[in-house]
Protein backbone atom coordinates (compact mmCIF):
# COMPACT_ATOMS: atom_id res chain seq x y z
CA UNK A 1 0.00 0.00 0.00
CA UNK A 2 1.17 3.44 -1.25
CA UNK A 3 2.36 5.21 2.19
CA UNK A 4 0.33 8.47 1.15
CA UNK A 5 -2.88 6.06 1.83
CA UNK A 6 -1.41 4.71 5.13
CA UNK A 7 -0.63 8.52 6.10
CA UNK A 8 -3.78 9.45 5.26
CA UNK A 9 -5.62 6.27 7.41
CA UNK A 10 -4.02 7.09 10.12
CA UNK A 11 -4.21 10.77 10.66
CA UNK A 12 -8.34 10.32 9.53
CA UNK A 13 -8.54 7.54 12.71
CA UNK A 14 -6.47 9.70 14.66
CA UNK A 15 -8.89 12.49 14.18
CA UNK A 16 -12.01 10.35 14.91
CA UNK A 17 -10.75 9.25 17.89
CA UNK A 18 -10.06 12.54 19.29
CA UNK A 19 -13.29 13.60 18.13
CA UNK A 20 -15.11 10.90 20.42
CA UNK A 21 -13.27 10.98 23.15
CA UNK A 22 -13.51 14.59 23.77
CA UNK A 23 -16.97 14.30 23.23
CA UNK A 24 -17.32 11.58 25.71
CA UNK A 25 -15.51 13.78 27.98
CA UNK A 26 -17.93 16.76 27.39
CA UNK A 27 -20.53 15.67 28.72
CA UNK A 28 -18.61 14.15 31.83
CA UNK A 29 -19.62 15.57 35.09
CA UNK A 30 -16.81 15.15 37.39
CA UNK A 31 -14.34 17.56 38.45
CA UNK A 32 -12.45 19.93 36.79
CA UNK A 33 -9.11 19.49 38.40
CA UNK A 34 -9.62 15.50 37.98
CA UNK A 35 -11.16 15.96 34.23
CA UNK A 36 -8.41 17.94 33.17
CA UNK A 37 -5.77 16.08 34.21
CA UNK A 38 -7.31 12.68 32.12
CA UNK A 39 -7.27 14.95 29.28
CA UNK A 40 -4.16 16.99 29.58
CA UNK A 41 -2.52 13.24 29.14
CA UNK A 42 -5.05 11.59 26.99
CA UNK A 43 -4.60 15.08 24.33
CA UNK A 44 -0.77 14.40 25.01
CA UNK A 45 -1.10 11.04 22.84
CA UNK A 46 1.01 10.52 19.84
CA UNK A 47 0.10 8.32 16.79
CA UNK A 48 -2.78 6.31 18.79
CA UNK A 49 -1.59 3.27 17.47
CA UNK A 50 -3.63 0.82 19.47
CA UNK A 51 -6.66 2.27 18.49
CA UNK A 52 -5.53 2.41 14.62
CA UNK A 53 -4.44 -1.81 15.16
CA UNK A 54 -8.02 -2.16 16.25
CA UNK A 55 -9.79 -0.04 13.33
CA UNK A 56 -7.49 -2.23 11.00
CA UNK A 57 -8.75 -5.01 12.21
CA UNK A 58 -12.10 -4.47 12.59
CA UNK A 59 -11.98 -2.98 8.82
CA UNK A 60 -10.25 -6.49 7.81
CA UNK A 61 -13.71 -7.83 8.48
CA UNK A 62 -16.35 -5.88 8.44
CA UNK A 63 -17.57 -2.54 7.78
CA UNK A 64 -18.85 1.13 9.94
CA UNK A 65 -15.96 0.76 12.99
CA UNK A 66 -18.39 3.38 14.77
CA UNK A 67 -19.49 -0.15 16.98
CA UNK A 68 -15.26 -0.51 17.68
CA UNK A 69 -15.42 3.25 18.85
CA UNK A 70 -15.74 2.57 22.63
CA UNK A 71 -13.63 0.16 22.89
CA UNK A 72 -10.32 1.80 20.87
CA UNK A 73 -11.20 4.79 23.29
CA UNK A 74 -11.08 2.80 26.34
CA UNK A 75 -7.42 1.19 24.98
CA UNK A 76 -6.05 4.79 24.59
CA UNK A 77 -7.56 5.13 28.14
CA UNK A 78 -5.73 2.32 29.18
CA UNK A 79 -2.53 2.99 27.73
CA UNK A 80 -3.06 6.50 28.75
CA UNK A 81 -3.54 5.35 32.52
CA UNK A 82 0.22 2.86 32.22
CA UNK A 83 2.13 5.62 30.98
CA UNK A 84 1.17 8.29 33.06
CA UNK A 85 1.70 5.56 36.59
CA UNK A 86 4.85 5.01 35.02
CA UNK A 87 5.92 8.13 34.54
CA UNK A 88 5.89 8.42 38.27
CA UNK A 89 9.02 9.13 40.67
CA UNK A 90 8.50 5.70 42.02
CA UNK A 91 8.65 4.08 39.01
CA UNK A 92 10.69 5.73 35.88
CA UNK A 93 10.39 9.07 37.37
CA UNK A 94 10.36 10.89 33.68
CA UNK A 95 9.71 14.38 33.57
CA UNK A 96 8.76 14.51 30.08
CA UNK A 97 6.72 12.48 27.78
CA UNK A 98 6.75 13.28 23.79
CA UNK A 99 8.12 16.83 24.54
CA UNK A 100 5.89 17.79 27.32
CA UNK A 101 5.54 17.91 30.95
CA UNK A 102 4.57 14.22 32.56
CA UNK A 103 1.22 14.41 34.27
CA UNK A 104 2.86 14.50 37.62
CA UNK A 105 4.74 17.05 36.90
CA UNK A 106 2.10 19.58 35.22
CA UNK A 107 -0.40 18.56 38.12
CA UNK A 108 1.14 16.79 41.19
CA UNK A 109 1.44 13.36 41.98
CA UNK A 110 -1.46 12.78 43.95
CA UNK A 111 -3.61 13.95 40.89
CA UNK A 112 -1.52 11.92 38.80
CA UNK A 113 -2.08 8.56 40.28
CA UNK A 114 -5.63 9.45 40.79
CA UNK A 115 -6.06 10.73 36.83
CA UNK A 116 -4.78 7.20 36.14
CA UNK A 117 -6.91 5.43 38.35
CA UNK A 118 -9.82 7.05 36.80
CA UNK A 119 -9.02 6.55 33.45
CA UNK A 120 -8.66 2.97 34.08
CA UNK A 121 -11.96 2.98 35.83
CA UNK A 122 -13.79 4.76 33.29
CA UNK A 123 -12.31 2.57 30.12
CA UNK A 124 -14.55 -0.01 31.18
CA UNK A 125 -17.09 1.93 31.58
CA UNK A 126 -17.34 3.36 28.86
CA UNK A 127 -17.65 -0.21 26.61
CA UNK A 128 -19.90 -1.00 29.55
CA UNK A 129 -22.53 1.96 28.46
CA UNK A 130 -22.19 2.29 24.31
CA UNK A 131 -25.88 1.68 23.50
CA UNK A 132 -23.97 -0.27 20.07
CA UNK A 133 -23.34 -3.41 21.58
CA UNK A 134 -25.09 -6.16 23.19
CA UNK A 135 -24.42 -7.78 26.41
CA UNK A 136 -22.50 -10.67 25.24
CA UNK A 137 -20.26 -7.99 22.99
CA UNK A 138 -19.83 -5.94 26.25
CA UNK A 139 -19.09 -8.80 28.71
CA UNK A 140 -16.90 -10.27 26.07
CA UNK A 141 -14.75 -7.27 25.47
CA UNK A 142 -14.87 -5.33 28.98
CA UNK A 143 -13.56 -9.28 30.52
CA UNK A 144 -10.34 -9.94 27.58
CA UNK A 145 -9.68 -6.03 28.51
CA UNK A 146 -9.08 -6.50 32.01
CA UNK A 147 -7.41 -10.20 31.36
CA UNK A 148 -5.04 -7.92 28.84
CA UNK A 149 -4.40 -4.61 30.98
CA UNK A 150 -4.29 -6.35 34.91
CA UNK A 151 -2.36 -8.63 36.77
CA UNK A 152 -2.16 -11.56 34.07
CA UNK A 153 -1.18 -8.51 31.56
CA UNK A 154 -0.14 -5.46 31.10
CA UNK A 155 0.63 -4.77 35.22
CA UNK A 156 2.00 -8.33 35.74
CA UNK A 157 4.55 -7.92 32.42
CA UNK A 158 5.40 -4.42 34.60
CA UNK A 159 6.06 -6.34 37.95
CA UNK A 160 8.53 -8.44 35.62
CA UNK A 161 10.20 -5.41 34.06
CA UNK A 162 11.22 -4.05 37.09
CA UNK A 163 12.45 -7.33 38.75
CA UNK A 164 14.65 -7.67 34.81
CA UNK A 165 16.23 -4.57 35.38
CA UNK A 166 20.29 -3.87 36.39
CA UNK A 167 20.46 -7.53 35.86
CA UNK A 168 20.73 -9.08 32.53
CA UNK A 169 18.06 -11.79 31.09
CA UNK A 170 17.49 -14.23 28.54
CA UNK A 171 15.66 -13.45 24.89
CA UNK A 172 12.71 -16.22 26.35
CA UNK A 173 12.45 -14.39 29.39
CA UNK A 174 12.92 -10.27 27.60
CA UNK A 175 10.07 -11.93 25.23
CA UNK A 176 7.56 -12.66 27.78
CA UNK A 177 7.89 -9.41 29.72
CA UNK A 178 7.50 -7.28 26.51
CA UNK A 179 4.62 -9.79 25.56
CA UNK A 180 3.08 -9.01 28.76
CA UNK A 181 3.98 -5.19 29.49
CA UNK A 182 3.25 -4.15 25.66
CA UNK A 183 1.81 -7.24 23.72
CA UNK A 184 -1.17 -8.07 25.69
CA UNK A 185 -2.62 -4.02 24.77
CA UNK A 186 -1.58 -4.82 20.60
CA UNK A 187 -3.50 -8.10 21.30
CA UNK A 188 -6.67 -6.78 22.83
CA UNK A 189 -6.96 -4.34 19.69
CA UNK A 190 -6.95 -7.18 17.11
CA UNK A 191 -9.01 -8.91 18.78
CA UNK A 192 -11.64 -6.37 19.72
CA UNK A 193 -11.60 -5.12 16.26
CA UNK A 194 -12.16 -8.81 14.27
CA UNK A 195 -14.61 -9.88 17.42
CA UNK A 196 -16.71 -7.05 16.40
CA UNK A 197 -16.32 -7.38 12.90
CA UNK A 198 -17.59 -11.44 13.52
CA UNK A 199 -14.46 -13.02 12.32
CA UNK A 200 -14.34 -16.59 12.61
CA UNK A 201 -12.58 -18.24 15.67
CA UNK A 202 -10.09 -19.60 13.62
CA UNK A 203 -9.39 -16.48 12.25
CA UNK A 204 -9.45 -14.86 15.63
CA UNK A 205 -7.09 -17.37 17.05
CA UNK A 206 -4.38 -16.45 14.13
CA UNK A 207 -4.94 -12.98 14.39
CA UNK A 208 -3.35 -13.35 18.32
CA UNK A 209 -0.67 -14.64 16.70
CA UNK A 210 -0.05 -12.37 14.30
CA UNK A 211 -0.65 -9.91 17.01
CA UNK A 212 2.12 -11.65 19.21
CA UNK A 213 4.65 -11.27 16.95
CA UNK A 214 3.46 -7.62 16.13
CA UNK A 215 3.92 -6.15 19.81
CA UNK A 216 7.68 -8.19 19.68
CA UNK A 217 7.88 -6.14 16.20
CA UNK A 218 7.14 -3.01 18.04
CA UNK A 219 9.80 -3.65 20.61
CA UNK A 220 12.69 -4.43 19.07
CA UNK A 221 12.49 -1.72 16.92
CA UNK A 222 11.95 0.60 20.05
CA UNK A 223 15.07 -0.94 21.29
CA UNK A 224 16.77 -0.11 18.08
CA UNK A 225 15.79 3.48 18.33
CA UNK A 226 17.24 4.06 21.22
CA UNK A 227 20.44 3.11 19.68
CA UNK A 228 20.37 4.53 16.58
CA UNK A 229 17.28 7.05 16.54
CA UNK A 230 17.71 11.05 15.98
CA UNK A 231 16.72 12.01 19.47
CA UNK A 232 14.21 14.94 17.78
CA UNK A 233 11.89 12.87 15.86
CA UNK A 234 11.87 10.38 19.29
CA UNK A 235 11.09 13.31 21.64
CA UNK A 236 13.29 10.96 24.35
CA UNK A 237 17.14 10.86 24.90
CA UNK A 238 18.99 8.10 22.87
CA UNK A 239 20.54 5.71 25.07
CA UNK A 240 18.78 6.06 27.88
CA UNK A 241 18.28 2.10 27.75
CA UNK A 242 21.90 1.71 28.37
CA UNK A 243 21.52 4.34 30.92
CA UNK A 244 18.89 2.16 32.93
CA UNK A 245 20.87 -1.03 32.48
CA UNK A 246 17.93 -2.69 30.84
CA UNK A 247 18.08 -6.04 29.00
CA UNK A 248 17.44 -5.02 25.56
CA UNK A 249 17.39 -6.72 22.02
CA UNK A 250 20.45 -4.64 20.58
CA UNK A 251 22.14 -5.53 23.79
CA UNK A 252 21.94 -9.42 23.44
CA UNK A 253 22.04 -10.03 19.85
CA UNK A 254 24.03 -6.68 18.51
CA UNK A 255 22.72 -4.26 16.41
CA UNK A 256 22.63 -6.57 13.54
CA UNK A 257 21.28 -9.35 15.50
CA UNK A 258 18.40 -7.33 16.65
CA UNK A 259 17.30 -6.29 13.00
CA UNK A 260 17.73 -9.64 11.80
CA UNK A 261 15.07 -10.81 14.80
CA UNK A 262 12.74 -8.13 13.84
CA UNK A 263 12.82 -9.97 10.12
CA UNK A 264 11.99 -13.05 11.87
CA UNK A 265 9.47 -11.48 13.40
CA UNK A 266 8.01 -9.17 10.46
CA UNK A 267 7.89 -13.26 8.00
CA UNK A 268 5.83 -14.73 11.33
CA UNK A 269 3.14 -11.44 12.01
CA UNK A 270 2.85 -11.91 7.08
CA UNK A 271 2.59 -15.57 7.44
CA UNK A 272 -0.53 -15.37 10.63
CA UNK A 273 -1.72 -12.68 8.67
CA UNK A 274 -2.27 -14.79 5.69
CA UNK A 275 -3.46 -17.63 7.63
CA UNK A 276 -6.03 -15.04 9.38
CA UNK A 277 -7.25 -14.24 5.15
CA UNK A 278 -6.28 -10.36 6.49
CA UNK A 279 -3.13 -10.32 4.09
CA UNK A 280 -4.95 -7.63 2.10
CA UNK A 281 -5.97 -5.56 4.69
CA UNK A 282 -4.62 -2.52 6.49
CA UNK A 283 -2.70 -4.39 8.78
CA UNK A 284 -0.15 -5.59 6.57
CA UNK A 285 0.69 -1.93 5.82
CA UNK A 286 0.73 -1.32 9.36
CA UNK A 287 3.04 -4.15 9.99
CA UNK A 288 5.58 -2.27 7.97
CA UNK A 289 5.24 0.90 9.58
CA UNK A 290 5.89 -0.77 12.77
CA UNK A 291 8.84 -2.06 11.94
CA UNK A 292 9.72 0.64 9.97
CA UNK A 293 9.29 3.87 11.89
CA UNK A 294 11.95 6.36 12.81
CA UNK A 295 9.84 7.68 16.26
CA UNK B 1 -30.81 -7.98 67.36
CA UNK B 2 -28.92 -9.22 70.02
CA UNK B 3 -25.51 -7.74 69.74
CA UNK B 4 -24.81 -11.94 69.61
CA UNK B 5 -26.14 -12.96 66.54
CA UNK B 6 -24.96 -9.42 64.50
CA UNK B 7 -21.27 -10.49 65.82
CA UNK B 8 -21.70 -14.17 64.54
CA UNK B 9 -23.21 -13.13 61.03
CA UNK B 10 -20.06 -10.24 60.65
CA UNK B 11 -17.71 -13.69 61.89
CA UNK B 12 -19.22 -15.74 59.71
CA UNK B 13 -18.95 -14.06 56.64
CA UNK B 14 -15.61 -12.18 57.26
CA UNK B 15 -14.87 -16.08 57.14
CA UNK B 16 -16.34 -16.58 54.02
CA UNK B 17 -15.54 -13.76 51.76
CA UNK B 18 -11.79 -15.01 53.00
CA UNK B 19 -11.77 -18.37 51.98
CA UNK B 20 -13.66 -16.91 48.33
CA UNK B 21 -11.05 -14.46 47.75
CA UNK B 22 -8.27 -16.93 48.74
CA UNK B 23 -9.51 -19.56 46.55
CA UNK B 24 -9.59 -17.16 43.24
CA UNK B 25 -5.47 -15.87 44.09
CA UNK B 26 -4.21 -19.55 44.48
CA UNK B 27 -6.17 -19.96 40.83
CA UNK B 28 -4.79 -16.88 39.63
CA UNK B 29 -1.56 -17.28 37.88
CA UNK B 30 0.29 -14.23 38.15
CA UNK B 31 4.18 -12.99 39.26
CA UNK B 32 4.49 -14.27 42.47
CA UNK B 33 5.35 -10.05 44.14
CA UNK B 34 2.51 -8.89 42.74
CA UNK B 35 0.38 -10.90 44.34
CA UNK B 36 2.18 -11.62 47.28
CA UNK B 37 1.55 -7.25 47.18
CA UNK B 38 -2.01 -7.88 46.72
CA UNK B 39 -3.16 -10.72 49.01
CA UNK B 40 -0.66 -8.49 51.72
CA UNK B 41 -3.47 -5.90 51.69
CA UNK B 42 -6.31 -7.63 51.31
CA UNK B 43 -5.76 -9.70 54.08
CA UNK B 44 -4.80 -6.73 56.76
CA UNK B 45 -8.36 -5.75 55.85
CA UNK B 46 -10.45 -5.18 59.25
CA UNK B 47 -14.08 -5.86 59.22
CA UNK B 48 -15.64 -6.19 55.92
CA UNK B 49 -18.19 -4.06 56.04
CA UNK B 50 -19.24 -3.27 52.77
CA UNK B 51 -19.30 -6.91 51.54
CA UNK B 52 -21.20 -7.40 54.52
CA UNK B 53 -23.28 -4.89 53.77
CA UNK B 54 -23.96 -6.26 50.02
CA UNK B 55 -24.76 -9.39 52.02
CA UNK B 56 -27.11 -7.77 54.20
CA UNK B 57 -28.66 -6.35 51.20
CA UNK B 58 -29.20 -9.45 49.43
CA UNK B 59 -30.81 -11.69 51.88
CA UNK B 60 -33.05 -9.19 53.04
CA UNK B 61 -34.46 -10.10 49.72
CA UNK B 62 -33.07 -13.39 48.86
CA UNK B 63 -31.21 -16.57 49.95
CA UNK B 64 -28.46 -17.75 48.72
CA UNK B 65 -25.53 -15.35 48.85
CA UNK B 66 -22.89 -17.25 46.71
CA UNK B 67 -24.38 -15.15 43.63
CA UNK B 68 -23.44 -11.71 45.17
CA UNK B 69 -20.04 -13.44 46.23
CA UNK B 70 -17.86 -12.10 42.93
CA UNK B 71 -19.58 -8.77 43.45
CA UNK B 72 -18.46 -8.63 47.14
CA UNK B 73 -14.78 -9.71 46.33
CA UNK B 74 -14.81 -7.06 43.60
CA UNK B 75 -16.24 -4.46 46.14
CA UNK B 76 -13.52 -5.48 48.80
CA UNK B 77 -10.67 -5.42 46.55
CA UNK B 78 -11.37 -2.00 44.93
CA UNK B 79 -12.16 -0.63 48.47
CA UNK B 80 -8.55 -2.02 49.41
CA UNK B 81 -6.92 -0.61 46.18
CA UNK B 82 -8.07 2.84 47.05
CA UNK B 83 -6.19 2.24 50.94
CA UNK B 84 -3.22 1.29 48.81
CA UNK B 85 -2.77 4.51 46.96
CA UNK B 86 -4.24 6.74 49.67
CA UNK B 87 -1.57 5.79 51.91
CA UNK B 88 1.39 6.52 49.61
CA UNK B 89 3.53 9.34 50.06
CA UNK B 90 2.17 11.36 47.55
CA UNK B 91 -1.22 11.00 49.06
CA UNK B 92 -1.79 10.49 53.15
CA UNK B 93 1.86 9.35 53.24
CA UNK B 94 0.91 6.80 56.08
CA UNK B 95 3.30 4.17 57.16
CA UNK B 96 0.70 2.38 59.16
CA UNK B 97 -2.83 0.63 58.97
CA UNK B 98 -4.61 -0.74 61.00
CA UNK B 99 -0.86 -1.60 63.29
CA UNK B 100 0.66 -3.08 59.83
CA UNK B 101 3.01 -1.52 57.55
CA UNK B 102 1.37 0.14 54.43
CA UNK B 103 1.78 -2.15 51.18
CA UNK B 104 4.53 0.61 50.18
CA UNK B 105 6.62 0.45 53.41
CA UNK B 106 6.29 -3.12 53.39
CA UNK B 107 7.39 -3.42 49.91
CA UNK B 108 7.96 -0.33 47.44
CA UNK B 109 6.24 2.62 46.25
CA UNK B 110 6.45 0.84 42.58
CA UNK B 111 5.03 -2.25 43.65
CA UNK B 112 2.35 -0.58 45.78
CA UNK B 113 0.95 1.29 42.97
CA UNK B 114 0.65 -1.32 40.36
CA UNK B 115 -0.92 -3.72 42.95
CA UNK B 116 -3.70 -1.48 43.32
CA UNK B 117 -3.86 -0.91 39.54
CA UNK B 118 -3.99 -4.75 39.31
CA UNK B 119 -6.44 -5.02 42.35
CA UNK B 120 -8.90 -2.39 40.38
CA UNK B 121 -8.58 -4.16 37.28
CA UNK B 122 -9.12 -7.69 38.48
CA UNK B 123 -11.97 -7.14 40.58
CA UNK B 124 -13.68 -6.52 36.90
CA UNK B 125 -12.81 -9.63 35.76
CA UNK B 126 -13.96 -11.22 38.88
CA UNK B 127 -17.73 -10.40 38.09
CA UNK B 128 -17.09 -10.97 34.28
CA UNK B 129 -16.02 -14.25 34.61
CA UNK B 130 -18.15 -15.35 37.55
CA UNK B 131 -20.45 -18.39 35.91
CA UNK B 132 -23.22 -17.46 38.53
CA UNK B 133 -24.39 -14.35 37.19
CA UNK B 134 -26.52 -13.84 33.22
CA UNK B 135 -24.73 -11.44 30.66
CA UNK B 136 -27.33 -8.80 31.76
CA UNK B 137 -26.35 -8.92 35.37
CA UNK B 138 -22.68 -8.41 34.63
CA UNK B 139 -23.01 -5.66 33.06
CA UNK B 140 -25.49 -4.46 35.36
CA UNK B 141 -22.59 -4.69 38.22
CA UNK B 142 -19.56 -4.18 36.25
CA UNK B 143 -21.11 -0.53 35.30
CA UNK B 144 -22.34 0.32 38.68
CA UNK B 145 -18.86 -0.74 40.33
CA UNK B 146 -17.16 1.55 37.72
CA UNK B 147 -20.10 4.24 38.21
CA UNK B 148 -19.22 4.20 41.96
CA UNK B 149 -15.39 3.80 41.90
CA UNK B 150 -14.56 6.10 39.33
CA UNK B 151 -14.31 9.94 38.44
CA UNK B 152 -17.83 10.36 39.04
CA UNK B 153 -17.72 8.36 42.22
CA UNK B 154 -14.79 7.53 44.95
CA UNK B 155 -12.00 8.94 42.73
CA UNK B 156 -13.84 12.09 42.29
CA UNK B 157 -14.93 12.53 45.72
CA UNK B 158 -10.66 11.98 46.23
CA UNK B 159 -10.19 14.97 44.32
CA UNK B 160 -12.57 17.00 46.21
CA UNK B 161 -11.38 16.36 49.41
CA UNK B 162 -7.69 16.94 48.55
CA UNK B 163 -8.76 20.44 47.45
CA UNK B 164 -10.98 21.02 50.27
CA UNK B 165 -7.84 20.77 52.68
CA UNK B 166 -6.30 22.92 54.97
CA UNK B 167 -9.44 25.30 53.70
CA UNK B 168 -13.39 24.96 56.03
CA UNK B 169 -16.30 23.94 53.96
CA UNK B 170 -19.89 24.19 54.51
CA UNK B 171 -21.62 21.15 55.61
CA UNK B 172 -23.21 20.42 52.49
CA UNK B 173 -19.77 20.51 50.73
CA UNK B 174 -18.14 18.36 53.11
CA UNK B 175 -21.53 15.77 52.81
CA UNK B 176 -20.52 15.81 48.96
CA UNK B 177 -16.99 15.44 49.68
CA UNK B 178 -18.22 12.03 51.94
CA UNK B 179 -21.12 10.77 49.43
CA UNK B 180 -18.60 10.47 46.24
CA UNK B 181 -15.56 9.16 48.20
CA UNK B 182 -16.87 7.03 50.96
CA UNK B 183 -20.40 6.54 49.98
CA UNK B 184 -20.56 5.65 46.96
CA UNK B 185 -18.94 2.34 47.09
CA UNK B 186 -21.37 1.50 50.51
CA UNK B 187 -24.37 2.24 47.69
CA UNK B 188 -22.78 -0.41 45.26
CA UNK B 189 -22.88 -2.79 48.34
CA UNK B 190 -26.61 -2.03 48.80
CA UNK B 191 -27.21 -1.90 45.47
CA UNK B 192 -25.41 -4.98 44.40
CA UNK B 193 -26.95 -7.06 46.86
CA UNK B 194 -30.69 -5.94 46.72
CA UNK B 195 -30.26 -6.31 42.55
CA UNK B 196 -29.16 -9.65 42.92
CA UNK B 197 -31.96 -10.73 44.87
CA UNK B 198 -34.49 -9.61 42.39
CA UNK B 199 -35.84 -6.21 44.38
CA UNK B 200 -38.44 -4.09 42.97
CA UNK B 201 -37.07 -0.86 41.36
CA UNK B 202 -39.19 0.74 44.16
CA UNK B 203 -37.49 -1.04 46.84
CA UNK B 204 -33.78 -0.25 45.20
CA UNK B 205 -34.46 3.33 44.46
CA UNK B 206 -35.41 3.41 48.50
CA UNK B 207 -32.86 1.27 49.34
CA UNK B 208 -29.86 3.87 47.34
CA UNK B 209 -31.48 6.42 49.64
CA UNK B 210 -30.74 4.12 52.50
CA UNK B 211 -27.44 4.01 51.54
CA UNK B 212 -26.85 7.56 50.89
CA UNK B 213 -27.46 7.92 54.97
CA UNK B 214 -25.37 5.12 56.47
CA UNK B 215 -22.57 6.55 54.40
CA UNK B 216 -23.23 9.58 56.27
CA UNK B 217 -23.75 7.86 59.44
CA UNK B 218 -20.40 5.81 58.69
CA UNK B 219 -18.59 9.30 58.30
CA UNK B 220 -19.86 10.90 60.78
CA UNK B 221 -19.26 8.47 63.36
CA UNK B 222 -15.34 8.27 62.01
CA UNK B 223 -15.22 11.94 62.65
CA UNK B 224 -16.44 11.35 65.89
CA UNK B 225 -14.61 8.44 66.78
CA UNK B 226 -11.55 10.84 65.90
CA UNK B 227 -12.27 13.41 68.51
CA UNK B 228 -13.12 10.98 70.98
CA UNK B 229 -12.30 7.73 70.63
CA UNK B 230 -9.58 4.93 72.07
CA UNK B 231 -6.48 5.12 70.41
CA UNK B 232 -5.69 1.35 71.17
CA UNK B 233 -9.49 0.23 69.47
CA UNK B 234 -9.11 2.45 66.46
CA UNK B 235 -5.45 1.02 65.47
CA UNK B 236 -4.25 4.91 64.57
CA UNK B 237 -3.87 8.21 66.56
CA UNK B 238 -6.31 10.04 67.76
CA UNK B 239 -6.64 13.90 66.70
CA UNK B 240 -5.23 13.19 63.21
CA UNK B 241 -7.69 15.30 61.90
CA UNK B 242 -7.21 17.84 63.62
CA UNK B 243 -3.65 17.56 63.02
CA UNK B 244 -4.24 17.60 58.90
CA UNK B 245 -6.62 20.68 59.28
CA UNK B 246 -9.23 18.49 58.20
CA UNK B 247 -13.28 20.01 58.11
CA UNK B 248 -14.97 17.15 59.86
CA UNK B 249 -18.75 17.24 61.77
CA UNK B 250 -16.97 18.06 65.60
CA UNK B 251 -15.25 20.68 64.02
CA UNK B 252 -18.34 22.16 61.86
CA UNK B 253 -21.33 21.66 64.40
CA UNK B 254 -19.14 20.77 67.72
CA UNK B 255 -19.45 17.60 68.92
CA UNK B 256 -22.74 17.78 70.72
CA UNK B 257 -23.40 19.06 67.12
CA UNK B 258 -22.21 15.74 65.55
CA UNK B 259 -23.65 13.54 67.94
CA UNK B 260 -27.55 15.28 66.40
CA UNK B 261 -26.74 15.34 62.74
CA UNK B 262 -25.82 11.31 63.52
CA UNK B 263 -28.96 10.74 64.99
CA UNK B 264 -30.76 12.60 62.35
CA UNK B 265 -29.18 10.57 59.66
CA UNK B 266 -30.08 7.56 61.73
CA UNK B 267 -33.25 8.33 61.87
CA UNK B 268 -33.60 9.24 57.75
CA UNK B 269 -31.98 5.50 57.08
CA UNK B 270 -34.30 3.57 59.21
CA UNK B 271 -37.13 5.48 57.27
CA UNK B 272 -35.83 4.71 53.89
CA UNK B 273 -35.38 0.87 55.57
CA UNK B 274 -38.75 0.94 56.24
CA UNK B 275 -39.74 2.48 52.75
CA UNK B 276 -37.55 -0.57 50.95
CA UNK B 277 -39.58 -3.12 53.21
CA UNK B 278 -36.80 -4.23 54.56
CA UNK B 279 -36.65 -3.03 57.99
CA UNK B 280 -36.42 -6.41 59.21
CA UNK B 281 -33.28 -7.49 58.16
CA UNK B 282 -30.21 -7.52 59.52
CA UNK B 283 -29.25 -3.98 57.47
CA UNK B 284 -31.35 -2.40 60.74
CA UNK B 285 -28.79 -4.01 63.06
CA UNK B 286 -26.32 -3.18 60.68
CA UNK B 287 -27.14 0.65 60.49
CA UNK B 288 -26.96 0.67 64.73
CA UNK B 289 -23.74 -0.94 64.29
CA UNK B 290 -22.12 1.50 62.22
CA UNK B 291 -23.57 4.04 64.48
CA UNK B 292 -22.49 2.63 67.63
CA UNK B 293 -18.66 1.46 66.52
CA UNK B 294 -16.05 2.35 68.82
CA UNK B 295 -13.60 1.48 66.17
Amino acid sequence: MAHKRLQAYLTYYQEELEKAYTSCFNKLEIPGNLKQSMLYSLDAGGKRLRPILLFASYEAYGQDVQKAMSSAIALEMIHTYSLIHDDLPAMDDDDYRRGMLTNHKKFDEATAILAGDALLTYSFELILNDPLLTADEKVTLTRELTACSGPKGMVGGQILDMEAEKQSVSLEAMEEIHALKTGELIRFAIFAGAYLANATEEQVRYLEKYAYYLGLIFQVQDDILDVSGEEEKLGKRVGSDELNEKSTYPKLLGLEGAIAQKEKYVQQAYENLKLAGAEDSLLKALTDYFSERDH
